[in-house]
């Protein structure tokens, strides 16, 4: 095997490889990347059993002396590929001797030992029986503003991913960790046959690493029954599924309201921001809005200190004293681009609802118990 | 005690400050800040017991509706500080009303508990016996190109602080670790009386980060027998000194060699760092300069793998083989501002040395033992 490169493609093409690279394993070679030459071009693989990647460097864009295929320790190999040149246009070539891998570049030259790339479980790939197709700025978007509510304890499984519900022209994404659902509804260009899939959160943070993320490049996202493979560009990403049915959040996210305050998104993040100063880890106070007029009162008390904060909004309906988990808040309202915000409420036992008119966002969170008096 | 600041001018005063509070200490009034209001202004001061700081907000910048003192917990009322508005400009109005702290800023109110102004230990402000001026721009860089070579081990005292040491108009600054030495030469404007103290290296970790850095602003350094004090802009710190005489280092740094090289730096530090990839923790092994004819060899073997990298250089005198740990060599190419460095070698057994001409720096470095065999 020999081939040239340009450095900087054989960055880019570890990077994204990388993403699926086992850090903690039994199985040393879950550590490796697959390195494949032949005449239509490279491709490296990474596998942790649980997401694989494929990415490839055509034929026309590097120099395939020699075919074959090697497997070498995928940390190791990234950090020579990048500091063994300083110029990103210079040229990489890899060889291997006997089991030998050389890497030279310029006048500098690193040996290091191949691993049996027999070895290397191969990608399951599936067929393409269901799928979309989205824009991968648009992909991105709808799993940062909702990733941050999955469950990261595994003890129940479901909560650790995310659902992506296909129905005619919508795609609908929702992820809840008992506290929180955030749900996000987007309209995709076409019209496709249903799906209903729960995509393991880790997945989807790979995957939003590693997309470009270009408003006018697409991303392919096919499903089968155990699995979800999203094509772009050059990369292939392949995942298994959660198994079961989702949890049914349509009759928690209800139309009525006894409170609506319409207010400045920005003014009541950074009051909410403020807040956190005084809670310390052993003593979570909740945050307290009091909702009179035409004030919404934030109110934090801990044993460090007081807050007491006033900002202007707009009132629908009763007025109402409710208490929150600041950082929920913080996280919902962080996911939200526009100038000013409703705050749906119905009494300080339900659930607060953050929603756009037209449903593009919904955040929900519940309320936690506070002591009136002591405010 | 009522005073109004622009946010701006709060925010640096503290952030000045803080550099000073003790983190880990079993007396809690070293981790406040202590506020004094007069006519003149208001200052600001931290005293860790070792270093000790105060800085000045001047009365014509603020507005001192009421005098007073107090003393608040730093960390917590810099983040409160910081985060009670978004605007650098806006007033905050700082007050206390028994011993309530009160916080305001536009519709944001805090409150915290002040702490005993009284317990809070005075700083004790030496007379200005000798003492040297420099721009702040060349303290801080003469303290950054030989900081990284004192020694984090309190085995040896003197080896965890730097040697300043004034004769005429020459500053000369020196750090060393057992395994090297880091010297900087720097003319003054004028002529001094003759200084030798050993300054803390914590201490001169913070003096480099709140000096401005400004090229055409002073810092005065004024010494007494057990101390140092920097007075620069509106800020004093003070610092003790660690007592003794400093090592004899004058004939280690030898002008005799037997061979010197001349060679690009960039390429050089970049090599060195390439070759640290191949370095483990647990296995540590010295890099190899092989010097011949017209080009400089760069070696590395480890178990994780090889390196062999080639530099071409202008050589005088004999060819050698010697090995180094790396980490050293970067440290000080790192200092250094020349594209061409001149390195000093003897042989395998004795130090380089990396200097220029005019001797403005000097980095000495220990060489490691190897067994030429196995290269």
């Amino acid at each position: 095997m020999k081939i040239s490169f340009k450095k900087n493609d054989l960055v880019n093409a570890i990077n994204i490889a990388s993403k699926a690279v086992a850090s903690k394993t039994t199985m040393p070679i879950l550590e490796c990347i697959l390195i494949e030459a032949d005449e239509d071009g490279v491709s490296f693989t990474a596998n942790d059993m649980e997401l694989g990647i494929n990415t490839r460097i055509k034929a026309s864009d590097c120099n395939i002396i020699e075919g074959g295929k090697t497997a070498v320790e995928a940390r190791l190999f990234f950090d020579i590929i990048r500091k063994i040149s300083s110029d990103d246009s210079s040229e990489i070539v890899l060889s291997k001797k006997d089991s030998i891998i050389e890497i030279s570049c310029d006048n500098s030259l690193f040996k290091i030992q191949e691993r049996d790339a027999d070895q290397f479980p191969v990608l399951d790939l599936i067929s393409d029986e269901k799928y979309i197709s989205i824009s991968q700025f648009t992909l991105r978007e709808l799993i940062k503003d909702t990733i941050f509510s999955i469950s990261s304890n595994d003890s129940n499984k479901m909560m650790t991913g995310e659902l992506f519900e296909v129905k005619g022209d919508n795609l609908k994404v929702v992820s809840l960790d008992g506290h929180r659902i955030s749900i996000r509804n987007t309209s995709l260009r076409d019209s496709y046959e249903s799906v209903s899939v729960i995509i393991p959160g880790k997945t989807l943070n790979e995957i939003q690493k590693i997309i470009p993320g270009d408003a006018d490049k697409d991303v392919t996202i096919c499903f089968s029954q155990n699995s979800v493979l999203f094509r772009f560009d050059d990369t292939v990403m392949i995942s298994r599924l959660i198994d079961g049915e989702f949890f049914r959040i349509d009759n928690m996210i209800r139309p009525d309201f006894d409170t609506r305050v319409v207010i400045n998104k920005k003014e009541l993040l950074d009051s909410i921001e403020r807040s956190t100063i005084l809670v310390r880890e052993s003593d979570k106070r909740p945050l307290i809005f009091n909702i009179e007029d035409s004030s919404l009162e934030l109110r934090m008390s801990t044993v460090i200190g007081s807050m007491d904060d006033r900002l202007l909004m707009r009132k629908e309906g009763k007025d109402l004293m409710i208490g929150f988990n600041p950082r929920f808040l913080m996280d919902a309202l962080r996911a939200i681009d526009d100038e000013e915000v409703s705050l749906y409420m119905t009494n300080a036992k339900s659930p607060l609802i953050i929603r756009d008119e037209k449903d593009s966002y919904v955040y929900l969170i519940l309320p936690v118990n506070f002591n009136a008096y002591s405010y």
